[in-house]
């Protein structure tokens, strides 16, 4: 559904500008994205492993071909309306289901996989594996399933040594589904900011997933992929010996939250919020603008951060910082622009009608707002395309 | 676009139920949300007062139906895309858009008002009434303006004494365009829970609007409308002399922040979102969910009040709450659901595929990831219909 806005051919340029499109918009720069793309694709290829970018971050078929033109994968999702939607949308086939699974949502999954789509699914528990084993029995495609292990306390899985492990694998076997490997998420990362403590949740998330695939091969198990990954553990791993395959999302955009990690400087960002300036509360040193909480979403994962950037960092029109101005507050549909707390820079003078972009805190929950990107190139003001966004579940 | 999803007299019943739809999915009790539009219209009656609902919450023509089956309002809208699709699929035809007035978007409301509508746009600055001025002069209609007032440092708006007041009234009198009168909002009074406190923020909400008004009629300028309202203050006025419409926007659904106010009780909350037990960790004491904030949304607005209810309290599926059940942590798609802290209380047996329903801190957040409302009645758990939810600018 890419709906290029222009051919170079066609005569006089009308390309839309961020200077006249309609606010607040979600505004992405390919270049930076294709940029981040290729270096986590040159880490992959570094440490000998596969990248399984995970989509729930971009939610756009348009964003996925800049890595995979014509399909199959890998991927991962977060939704079984993001594997339909690739699926459909892409020709994607090599798609991995990386949340605990629902036993209600068996069937579908298992329509999915019998629409040609090698679905693999994530679980951790008997439960699970014997309402899959169940459905499968009759059902005229099977999906394969990790079993999903804990390396940090983070979130679910089972813990590597849990003797839990193998009564799962068993179950998926006496149920007919094969066992496509091991999947943990070093979702701790997150709250790290040093090279060499992130090197270590890298290490941790290796060592899980070898000790869990090791503990399965004993047992008689095959377990073809060891599958890791964080956008954070992914460009810190210093070794990924043992490992087949990587997963990362936010990677392909960026944002404050990884700028403040370390992952990243603030000029990777690719993702930003076209507003515009819609009052000002001279006696607080306020600016209004048009991008509130709808727009920039109620995301404040810097807070926690060394750089707290409220809800998030303001640019010019083309994307250049402009230094310490945040938005400090948000309301539905109201951002309230301050120079950060204890600067020593003035208010810039910024008239109503002024057009700014923001740096959001957290990509995937920013994007989630939205139903499109407004693409643009390098430093340029050109909208040259409209990518879709999809949403829900 | 209301789509009945069962006709009595259509044989066997099929109704969809709260057991069987797939999670996470957005859930209204209509008779708890008509229950709520009840009183406050009482409540408005007493007073004398128009009610002007905020629909920015509900952001559904089939729940704005509710309150006037066939237009034309009046209503309260956040953006001009509300104000479209109400227009367009309700014939609404008395709105109020009050959002500061963005001077780019002004041959878009003009050509809201030249379709039919009274639209109402809200400015603060002489700029944005002499664009609005300048626009007008060859419109085939022309919106009337109010004047945006600050009773609380809230937000924006002129405060009731400022010169420029009249500055800007002078302006839109120049260019021919009506003084729809004056509004403010008292956005402050989501900080408090006393009931003397609240009524003080009423009252000083009635007083900075009178105020103005008067002194917008001393200079000899009409101003007809006298516009006031934040959910609390609506509740909790004692008086609204001189005002003539109270507008409110989350009454109509509440949620946990307005609870903790003191606004309304638990059981008036008309909104959950149904999820599904994925997982467990015995060691954590934590039960996974599949409703993480996509599904929730990143509001914490209970973080700041005197009971913190995380991302949300946990209620089985019949909408009953479960002690000190919290989500007390979102990712994309998983909720962690714990006992809150210091609760005496033991995690209750949740095994996977248990259904529950989660009452949100923030109705307009937690709506906003939502394409469409399901609808039950009471306490039951079919579903009755199928709401429809627009979004964007």
């Amino acid at each position: 559904m890419s709906q290029v806005l222009h051919a170079p051919s066609a005569g006089p340029r009308t390309l839309p500008s961020l200077s006249t499109l309609p606010t607040p918009a979600l505004v992405l720069d390919r270049d930076r994205m294709d940029r981040n793309v290729a270096r986590l694709s040159a880490i992959a290829a570094r440490h000998d492993v596969i990248l399984r970018p995970h989509l729930k971050t971009a939610k756009s078929v348009e964003a996925a071909r800049r890595i995979f033109p014509d399909g199959p994968g890998p991927i991962t999702v977060s939704t079984l309306a993001e594997a339909e939607y690739f699926a459909r949308e892409g020709g994607y086939r090599d798609i991995t289901y990386a949340v605990g699974l629902d036993p209600a949502k068996v069937p579908r999954a298992l329509a999915i996989a019998a629409s040609g789509v090698d679905l693999k699914v994530t679980l951790d528990s008997v439960a699970q594996a014997e309402a899959l084993g169940k459905a499968a029995r009759d059902a005229p495609a099977v999906c394969a399933a990790f079993i999903e292990i804990d390396c940090d306390g983070h979130r679910g899985g089972l813990s590597p040594g849990d003797p839990l492990l193998i009564v799962t694998a068993s179950e998926l076997a006496a149920g007919g589904v094969p066992l496509a490997g091991v999947l943990t998420h070093a979702g701790d990362s997150y709250g790290l900011s040093d090279p060499d403590a992130l090197a270590a949740a890298a290490e941790g998330e290796r060592i899980a997933a070898l000790s869990a695939a090791q503990a399965l091969r004993t047992a008689g198990f095959e377990c073809p992929i060891i599958s890791v990954g964080s956008t954070p553990t992914a460009h810190f791993a210093r070794n990924l010996d043992g490992i087949t395959e990587v997963r990362a999302g936010v990677f392909m955009f960026f944002d404050l939250v990884m700028a403040g990690i370390g992952v990243c400087d603030i000029d990777d960002l690719a993702l930003t919020v076209l507003t515009t300036v819609i009052g000002r509360k001279a006696e607080k040193d306020w600016i209004l603008v048009d991008a509130g909480w709808m727009a920039l979403s109620r995301d404040r994962g810097t807070a926690r951060q060394d750089v707290d950037q409220g809800y998030g960092l303001v640019c010019d029109l083309h994307g250049r910082v402009i230094p310490d101005l945040i938005v400090d507050q948000a309301n539905q549909e109201h951002g309230i622009v301050t120079m950060r707390a204890g600067s020593a820079r003035a208010l810039p003078d910024l008239p109503i009608g002024t057009r700014l972009r923001i740096l959001p805190n957290h990509a995937c929950a920013t994007g989630a707002q939205h139903d499109a990107y407004r693409v643009v190139e390098g430093d340029g003001d050109m909208v040259i395309a409209t990518w879709s966004r999809m949403r829900g579940w």
